[in-house]
């Protein structure tokens, strides 16, 4: 899974049938210390994120369409969490 | 997901038999401020987008196979939404 | 998908059963302008392709597998077309 | 699969249901020789890790569910082993 | 697929149930002419290849489980074959 912050949303009228009323949101890649990496994602929410909150995303087909609840979406990767702390150790 | 914008077709008359009427476009990804990124993708279209449209593509064979609503298609990339907007906050 | 030329062939003798009498072929990946890019992929073959000749690949597994039409064959690339014309609008 | 060492925690109250009571670790994934490359990885635990062990991580959603041993459980990475040793041969 | 050599073992008492007995060993992913490229895979054994034999890899969950031959074993890596020989044309 990846952890980064809500920054932006997308809005699709014409789309798949299986994703009507599904939230489209993109998500900036963070580094554990919250630097940003790489290029933003387009992902689908599951539980409610809204822009500038920290979460987790998880980046694959099947697991994705899981998060949504919706069998056969087509959708490769989707927000699972929000984050409430994130603790490392030592300096990488 | 990805957005990007449909740059080109490709035609294969001798091609698997589950291809056999799928449309095969070449889309270029890109940042969400419309720079192009990276190399362009080949893709199925589900949704009926044509040359130039920015749309949203699905990049997993699972998905792309949903995407196309033909079980067992050996597909792994495809569109499944035309772009009206995107909004991003923050200088990214 | 990606669009290449293949460009060589594998022989491997003492394999997985459920490779046994599958094709593998190493194809070059291309730019839609026919400039080759990254490294050569190792796939099966689904569609009859020989040496030389500019074909689709499909990277990922269930995909791959559909193609090649054996359930459970432990492979991740397959050729499933060959090109006959590649268009593109613009300068990219 | 990849190795790496865990060298932190992430902590999410507000998450898919799927996911309640999952532990999430993050890993820096290492060269053969203890070298870290890459990012760090954000991981489910499937055998007790804890900071510090040096562990097996799988990197792919229908893997990853399996090894937490949830259905439709939507995480695309895990850990599935503690390394006791790792030998090498040559210079790489 | 990829084609590498096998350079090394990993052992792992402590792990998930589904791997025990499954052999761990570490691969060099290489060109076709030889020359090593990227970082070592690491991946479970489904044809009894050892160190310093050349081999064919799949990457990918699915394909990992089918070629282990157990079912819902959390795998992403896979040796699938021995090269007997590999032949190119061209001076890629």
């Amino acid at each position: 899974m990846q952890v980064g912050t809500v920054v932006g949303t997308v809005v699709s009228s014409h789309k798949h049938a299986k994703l009507h009323g599904a939230k489209l949101l993109l998500v900036q890649p963070e580094m554990p210390d919250g630097t940003p990496r790489g290029n933003a994602l387009l992902v689908v929410d599951s539980v409610g994120a809204g822009i500038g909150e920290r979460v987790l995303v998880v980046i694959e087909g099947k697991a994705a369409g899981d998060a949504l609840g919706r069998k056969g979406a087509p959708v490769d990767a989707a927000i699972i969490g929000i984050v409430d702390a994130l603790e490392t150790e030592g300096a990488w």
